[in-house]
């Protein structure tokens, strides 16, 4: 059956490269050539994430491993604080709460980032926070957190940092160690370019530390025996061999394009995007856009059917609005495995859906505005 | 690099057919395409299994759906009952216990299954026991639990059962409603044909209520919101997408086939090799042998040399013991896509190192048997 390209944040387009690696017979994961593959995963992701810091593979979503850094790192009835911006931020108040553990919120309205300044103010009146659970780029809105300046604040206070960095990771500039990130979360289908099913934590000494006793129950997500495991190029449990070994391809090419390189493409293609979506007269949502995706907000009630025409009459497949923005915004994918033919073809579709819903008057100024500023920087 | 072919009681050998599936282009799992692959897939594994329960698909190993079947049908100080035979059915007290649930142990010598009387008697001495986790195929010795009788007792005290099953289903007849198992767990590596990373859970109306309100955190693992995202042909988090898509291929292999056929041919690829073995002069371990795997008791000390030669002289990857039967024994496995000339292929091998390391005098007596078995059915 005929299916629409991906251009969402996430699953997003599997290179062939990596299509033709789940081709291949599967091999067992207790072999040499499976640590070999797995060990080098885990290194590749250090490239990535700029980390020495070990960094374990989970066989689940970027939600199972959120969930894994909350039950390893807290305890019930201790205090943590959350930035909520988002969907995705939201989540990591709800899976602290599931645990019983006090949440305090620092909220921004969708769209913008928590400052930095509320996150001194929090911690301020919570000395006794220990933890605080944040996003670096928040997917339902395309906004990019300043996490470098949340971690000074959190260590300052004797408090880790967390950080959600699922649709960040291989699309920004994630300095991990030079930020003093305790937790680093990451997902398969983003950045990575594989499809879901992977999830990675990097997990800084501090963070390991406090792993000693669980003080929740704990099993599949006890991330100390992953630590352990994956010192022996190893995972407790049997893991998603196909998609470890789809990874250890994606993060060759990662390698043979280079980390600046590949995040320099991102920033083109997003900057290119926005200066698309500003030159159609649209307005954007976040006022500090991420590199994974665009938020734009069409006139009202028109984004459910500018989804639907650019996946059925382009084929093009974008993502609408979540929760609150469910049929108020559309998003622009841009994280992965994407050039700037790609997101021509993405702003031609989007132009001409516009054009037809009587959006824009003509198409041209965006795509234009595109390739002008792949030529020029703006 | 070449690679042993698998004949290891999973992951096992992926078809071809299933192969394929997994290098096509990847699709969003927020659309018609992917929810009805999904609808598909939940109705097949209803039909392998046997029931009209709920069938949810989980995005992590056999363990993590065992986890998860714990955290939502217990409660921390509450009793249950677990048959431990080998390493997998100890790992239902394992995760019990990490939960703080008081587990009582009903115990069988590793390569027997815990008879029905053993577990009549520990509900009578804990009538407090709410739940009794059991196993069907015990993977780590091949041999075959009686769960439809533990089922009736189970249900006589008012418990529910919940049974391992992922080496059972798809090789041996699972019986889920017949019997009346409360929830059934599978695993994507085994009978089912295609690479680990998703585990599936049916779940009877009588298990359901009992997850009214969860009694430990849980999040990820919310069989609850897990069964109410299936009635809408979702998922809670983003699913493994290029797995499901799997999953349909080989369940479609599996209705083509037909249920009973493809149990027949695992039932005569199992005894052929037992066949094989016991012709051969050698113990096999299991008094009431699995479908899945046949596990050998070589003399002592060459487990290890065994299972080295199979995989690096003849291409062969068979499996050791693990925990206390390491060194000990080695695994043959036929769970899954084999047929007869596998099997041969197999034994052929087998017979051949055990020639070669002096364990039996001359090959032949083996393949004879194995195809005798095929001929004859004895």
């Amino acid at each position: 059956m005929k299916q629409a390209r991906l251009f969402t944040p996430g699953p997003t387009a599997v290179p062939a490269e990596v299509l033709e690696t789940q081709a291949q017979p599967l091999i067992h994961h207790r072999t040499q050539a499976f640590r070999d593959a797995l060990a080098g995963v885990m290194r590749d992701l250090q490239y990535v994430m700029r980390t020495k810091n070990p960094v374990v593979v989970l066989t689940a979503s970027g939600s199972g491993a959120m969930e894994a850094v909350v039950v390893n790192l807290t305890a019930r009835g201790e205090k943590v604080i959350v930035t909520e911006l988002g969907k995705f931020s939201e989540r990591w108040r709800e899976i602290a709460q599931a645990y019983g553990v006090e949440v305090v919120s620092v909220k921004a309205e969708w769209g913008t980032p928590v400052m930095p300044d509320q996150v001194e103010e929090a911690f301020r009146r919570n000395s006794d926070a220990k933890v605080l659970f944040t996003t670096h780029s928040e997917t339902s809105t395309g906004v990019l957190q300043d996490v470098a300046a949340f971690a000074q604040i959190a260590h300052q206070h004797k408090a880790l940092i967390v950080v959600d960095g699922i649709t960040s990771i291989g699309c920004h500039d994630v300095d991990t160690d030079g930020w003093g990130l305790d937790a680093m979360v990451g997902g398969s289908q983003k950045g990575m370019m594989i499809p879901p099913g992977l999830a990675f934590v990097s997990l800084s000494d501090a963070a390991v530390a406090r792993m000693g006793s669980p003080r929740h129950g704990v099993y599949y997500f006890d991330l100390l025996k992953a630590v352990r495991s994956a010192e022996k190029s190893d995972t407790p449990y049997t893991p998603a061999i196909s998609l470890v070994l789809a990874l250890a391809r994606a993060l060759e090419m990662i390698r043979d394009e280079g980390l600046e390189s590949v995040i320099a493409r991102h920033t083109a293609n997003a900057g290119a995007v926005r200066a698309a979506v500003s030159a159609m007269g649209l307005e954007l949502l976040a006022s500090v856009p991420s590199n994974a995706t665009t938020a734009v907000v069409p006139p009202e009630g028109a984004a459910g059917e500018i989804t639907r025409m650019m996946e059925h009459e382009h084929d093009v497949k974008i993502a609408g609005g979540q929760a609150t923005l469910k049929g108020r915004i559309v998003r622009l994918g841009h994280i992965g495995h994407y050039n700037a033919g790609d997101m021509k073809t993405m702003i031609t579709a989007f132009e001409a859906v516009c054009r037809e819903l009587g959006i824009v008057e003509a198409t041209g100024p965006g795509v234009k505005a595109l390739d002008a500023f792949y030529r020029t920087g703006a």
